[in-house]
């Protein structure tokens, strides 16, 4: 099968805002649902901004995915992370088993997974593991560079993390798809993702770290350190989400913000996971603002520096339930709420359907 | 078919504490799972009292009812409601058709919906009406007292309005229902749930009081002073669960707590709506405080007394999603998180079972 070829530059130009006018005629529906004034608060603000999103007023989300991203990270040298980097592929081992948090939350919320190895070290045969059909292998390279003394990846290899997780949603939601979730793999990755979050919000690394998979507070210290010699080093330029994500990033990271702009792209919404997806929005708002349109922010991570991003997005998580998971967990769990929202404007009745008397 | 006869000393009797040894086996098993320590958060939290609740490892929460306990209320002659007294059985036959907001959200996450009259005014024909097999009729009396001058009913009707949201829930369980939800319907009832709250956690009715299903400033003002007057006339014991039901309850909020009761002596779990379920929960707390150990709370409302009555109960809510429209919406649709946490404890594969390392 051949892919189509895609450039950056082309994608972005083709991305349009959200239809504020679907939005009004969502509003009017809502105001008209036989409950009190939008009694059900948020389900409405979602289901609102969905008609905004497929110009509908019968959003579905009923074909739901996650895309996990996969790689590995050359910081795990200055031991930022507390699980060896092996866990990495065994992890995406386990996802093609099933076993992972991410298998049972989607099944039983109804949502496909799908796995891309963009940069693990370990050489997996998607042909002879079991589960192996959900797994791509679109290797950028094994790991990035330890970006605490030089840059992660050259620009050219940013680009093709950002193209490879484009390529991937777009089949996703070419083939039906309503919704796609953001996921990742990769030991060490919330190194990058913080240094990313500290450059673009402006906040300091020290105030947005945390303990990631759990790292006791020497782990910290060092991963403080790490990540602020990285940005001292390295010197992103605060406003180029290329340039960033280049020095600074990982290849998952880049394959997150690929996604979102695929479902920005193709005027579908996308559920961003929680921190180290979150930081590849950052990227994507960086290189396409009004891809931000198109994001609904699954959850609230417990790392300490998730809000801070979520904050400069102007995203409110939908759940709040202490999680730091990441492969796409929080995402794919809310996912259940967005489709319960969609629901609820598809299918309550009107005052006048109930025949139910309005306010005095 | 005739119906067992409780009484409710007997039923309280039987309730026991949650079993903290299954909590402590989840707890091991948590502890395996292939991530991070504890990094589904409040999931584990969840599906380990499940475990408490059923004295299992492998709790299932499959099979889902919510409980609509509908009835009207004398206290609306005070002018508290923006909504006519009508809405009530309107909102009753708007059940029947499922046409309202619980149907939606329930049908979405596979919830059966039952609605049992325990009090409203019109008389509705469970024979001739579309989905009348849905509803029970079991009617106290058509509507509370006006509780501002007087008790809300009798010693002898509050005791009945709790037996029979007791038997009703006490058959869906015995039926195969694995977890019930609470809900209610009655024009006025953020009044009573509003009285019942300031009378037992000490907190002042200006203080707790909202805009019900939109009250305007000038409303308000006349529903602090109508509940005010009420609790003064009333005076009822804050010791005392069954006197201030009878004083400033409802018909529909003691059958919320007798459906609490009823999961809690069936050692299954109770999702508790919102602000008019969770005063259904202070009466049950205040009966029996152990029944609290059997309760989730669905979401927070908008309601502003609604986190006074969760913080008396040590409830912390799944959701928060602004809503504040009760009939069981919150709860049912916090039923799906609750289930997704089940999921994860049984289904989630171990560090073992994965062969992924664990930490250095």
């Amino acid at each position: 099968m051949t892919r189509p070829v895609f450039e950056l530059e082309d994608i972005i130009k083709k991305i349009h805002p959200v239809d504020d006018l679907w939005i009004q005629k969502a509003k009017e529906r809502t105001a008209q649902l036989v409950m009190p004034t939008r009694a059900l608060g948020r389900l409405h603000d979602i289901s609102e901004r969905l008609c905004g999103i497929r110009r509908t007023l019968q959003p579905s989300v009923r074909h739901k995915a996650v895309l996990v991203m996969a790689a590995d990270h050359g910081i795990v040298d200055e031991g930022v992370s507390a699980y060896p980097q092996e866990v990495t592929g065994e992890m995406v081992k386990t996802f093609l088993k099933n076993g992972a948090g991410i298998n049972v939350i989607s099944s039983f919320v109804g949502v496909q997974v799908r796995v891309v190895d963009v940069g693990i070290i370990p050489e997996l045969d998607p042909g002879t593991l079991k589960g192996g059909d959900r797994l791509r292998i679109e290797k950028i390279r094994k790991a990035t560079s330890n970006f605490a003394k030089g840059p992660a990846m050259s620009l050219q290899e940013a680009r093709q993390s950002i193209i490879t997780g484009f390529t991937h949603a777009s089949e996703l939601l070419e083939n039906g798809v309503d919704i796609i979730g953001t996921g990742d793999m990769g030991i060490g990755n919330t190194s990058p993702s913080t240094a990313i979050g500290s450059v673009i919000t402006g906040k300091s690394v020290r105030d947005m770290v945390g303990p990631g998979t759990g790292l006791d507070d020497q782990g910290i210290i060092k991963k403080i350190d790490a990540i602020t010699r990285g940005i001292e080093v390295n010197r992103p330029d605060p406003e180029n989400g290329l340039d960033i994500l280049s020095k600074i990033g990982g290849f998952e990271i880049g394959a997150i913000a690929g996604t979102i702009l695929a479902a920005a792209r193709h005027q579908k919404p996308v559920v961003v996971d929680g921190f180290i997806s979150t930081a590849g929005a950052l990227i994507a708002n960086s290189l396409c603002p009004v891809s931000t349109q198109y994001m609904f922010a699954g959850h609230c991570s417990e790392e300490p520096g998730h809000k801070v991003l979520l904050a400069y997005l102007g995203l409110r998580p939908i759940l709040d339930l202490g999680m730091r998971l990441g492969e796409g967990s929080g995402g794919a769990l809310a996912m259940n709420i967005i489709d319960a929202a969609a629901h609820v404007l598809c299918n309550v009745m009107t005052f006048a359907e109930a025949s139910v008397s309005n306010k005095e």
